[in-house]
């Protein structure tokens, strides 16, 4: 486990310091926004999607040079776009959040005008990312392999994943929720980004379609149990170690996974789902990867 | 002009039709964001950005069945990212109108949370149509060009374009700006998603590159000239004809080109500029083209 954390935070430092490649200069007339994207994507977060799309690309066997011209910069972008989706839910007509892992959210530091467009700025270069990646591909099968990886963000991020499910998220808001508009939430909201990840990373490598469909059913997996995994922790750790106020999800009467089930099989169905996805690696001849010990560090997690 | 004026209704209403086809169903659990994303499409706007886009690529000769696989899903594009920038640019933190074209805006009709939700949506929906059009593009060549498209479109709607120019306009708002900072607002914020309409038409029907740089300066020019006849507008029109509150600038102290110059001195260098980009219109032998009748209407129009 030590081996594997060490291994966890060297991966992290490298995925920081792709992102950091990508990130705009501070500079020129309209520098404000620049500052306020770079400070909205420096939040301190694990970097989770970026990761597992790099550990995606190189389970399926992806080499150097792509990883370098095209999955870094899709990396980068799939980060801003989880960036761009906390800046827009923590402002004031949303979940109106002031501070997130103990810094300002971006509209407490920046204000709520100049937060609405930072928020469209990072998705919007979240695109001129990936597409300028589009057009430096170095064979026309790697840009179709390239423009094939987008649209799987594109629609993983949108009304047909994360914005849909933040839709239905905002909309029922201190309603009490079923068990399929929960599963709507979690599986878009939270899982579609995570999918997208490790999709993205399997088609950059020229994995199969078959192999791609199957890694898509691991990420559906293992994306769910994350999700409980978070409810657990809510009831479950403290403000020290979450780094945000536990219990908030009872206090704004949100319906979790846990107060549908109860904390006893909540984590039993978040240890099934993760047993399932490291199945499929496994069947994907995966099992001793580094992937594989990310998927247990994502249910196993303490914060 | 009898003539042109129908053409240009004609023309719109095909627009119009092209862009309907794009939008999503409203059906699902997130019903709510379609209907919002189309309320906030379906405005009653005049649909310049598609329609020159379409011009353009008609003027430089592009083929049918590429408008229909490329053009067309660009089209669609480009107004969805224009319509995003209007329900983010009304809300309450930004410009806080009510009220656009005698309709509610969404966040008016939808609340502000759904409003920004239905930005986003638009924004990454915008990007989801161009890329699948990517993917599906039916040569190698056309797909490199499609990719080249987006290219343009992202940078111009972000950071080095729309939004930056948004950024200054918002961050300087009761401030006297100089005619530099005039100036890099009106590039960014109105005049670089008309430059994309005009340039992502050449590039899709395959323009060499000298002809696209040519018609990207002339979008320059027929940008500015027309953001001044706004500004222009403002001052001597009617609440009834512009179908929106005139003198708002004087009113908001805003700094415009009529506010700096005067309205002699704007009219000139409005005229000025549009002979600019007619001339150049003209050297691409374009100039009997209905493209060159929607440069004079951009500067002509009375709303």
């Amino acid at each position: 486990m030590t081996d594997f954390k060490d291994r966890l935070s060297a991966a992290q430092k490298e995925v920081n310091e792709v992102i950091e490649a990508f990130l705009p200069k501070e500079e020129g007339k309209a520098r404000l926004i620049f500052e306020a994207m770079n400070y909205s994507v420096r939040n301190g977060g694990k970097r989770l999607r970026p990761l597992l799309m790099r550990e995606s690309f190189r389970a399926f066997g992806g080499d150097k040079l792509t990883e370098k011209l095209l999955t870094e910069p899709f990396m980068a972008a799939i980060e801003m776009i989880h960036s761009y989706s906390l800046v827009h839910d923590d402002l004031p007509e949303m979940d109106n959040d002031m501070y997130r892992r103990g810094k300002l959210t971006t509209h407490a530091a920046y204000g709520q005008d100049i937060a609405v467009l930072a928020g469209d700025a990072l998705l919007n270069y979240a695109y001129e990312t990936i597409i300028s990646a589009c057009v430096s591909a170095d064979t026309a099968e790697k840009r179709l392999a390239a423009v094939r990886a987008a649209e799987i963000i594109s629609v993983k991020a949108g009304v047909y994943g994360m914005v849909g499910g933040q839709t239905v998220d905002v909309s029922k808001t201190g309603q009490r929720l079923d068990d399929s508009e929960l599963e709507f939430i979690y599986e878009l909201k939270t899982g579609a980004l995570l999918e997208a990840a490790l999709t993205v990373g399997a088609v950059l490598a020229g994995a199969t379609d078959e192999k791609v469909a199957k890694i898509e059913t691991a990420s559906k997996r293992i994306g769910m149990a994350f999700q409980i995994k978070d409810d657990i922790l809510d009831e479950t750790s403290t403000d020290e170690i979450l780094g945000k106020p536990v219990h908030s999800d009872a206090e704004n009467n949100k319906t979790t996974y846990v107060t549908l089930h109860g904390i006893e099989t909540a984590a039993k169905e978040a240890d099934r789902l993760a047993a399932e996805a490291k199945m499929i690696l496994d069947e994907l001849g995966l099992c001793g990867d580094f992937l594989s010990g990310l998927f247990n560090y994502l249910v196993e997690r303490q914060h």
